[in-house]
């Protein structure tokens, strides 16, 4: 069990500010918070209905535009706090760019029940299990905040 | 164990030609073929270094390309040949895509061990299991082929 800091729920709750902005937007309720290993601070959103682009998560989001604002270098050992547990597709990005540790409000068990299909079953740290550079997972941290967001989304969907 | 027709190593092939191609331009020796359920075919390379992108995967460069040019409807029911097989980044983004079929042709267990680190260990078919959607994944297929063009591009590198 992870304790978590007033500076974790911070960083984790502009994540679930960027799911409530996507929404606004038109697309789907997700957000994440970069926190690089000296301090900067990027937040991105889900964009895949508007860019057209299914691979617009707000992991995958975040990882292109760190690198094309900060640089690459930004995500190298850098912590990402994400409003949903990180998919297959997202925990790879992350992995790929560097990233040390990953936090998550809401489960993947959470995200399939409340969001329903389609989605994929394994979990951020069974996707990293056995990479060859260690990424730590935490969480869930403010699970009911984030959930909210995406119960409301389901409602009025 | 599958049984492949000359379509299928046709397919492939110009994937792994895609992949050299990739090295030439400056990147990692990985190509894509996408075969959409209408018979459209759109091939894609990795772009991760020229583009600074560490998400410019050749299956998530197809994704995008494919979802540009084609439409995102050509992705929904495709088959997918790749060079190596997909990680957990483009396993998912394939999924996310509604591509229906994957064949690839250096197992991950290959790609690892000669391209050594950094790596992930998840095999494609583990990243899809039991996901709200059934996705089709064979190979290998022309393994020595592709394994050829990774092996070069470690020597050279």
């Amino acid at each position: 069990m992870s304790t978590f800091t007033t500076q974790d729920e911070h960083y984790m709750r502009l994540a679930i500010e960027a799911s409530r902005e996507a929404v606004a937007e038109g697309n789907f309720p997700y957000g994440a918070t970069l926190v690089s290993a000296d301090g900067k601070v990027h937040v991105s959103r889900n964009n895949q209905v508007t860019s057209g682009d299914c691979t617009g998560h707000a992991e995958v989001v975040l990882v292109r535009e760190v690198a094309q604002t900060l640089g690459a270098q930004a995500l190298v050992g850098a912590t990402v706090y994400a409003s949903g547990e990180p998919c297959a597709m997202c925990s790879g990005a992350m992995f790929w760019a560097g990233v040390a540790h990953i936090v998550y409000a809401m489960p993947t068990r959470v995200i399939n029940a409340v969001g329903g299909a389609p989605y994929l079953q394994p979990k951020t740290a069974e996707v990293l299990a056995g990479a060859s550079r260690a990424v730590r997972v935490d969480g869930p941290l403010l699970e009911e905040e984030a959930t909210a967001v995406l119960r409301d989304f389901m409602t009025k969907k």
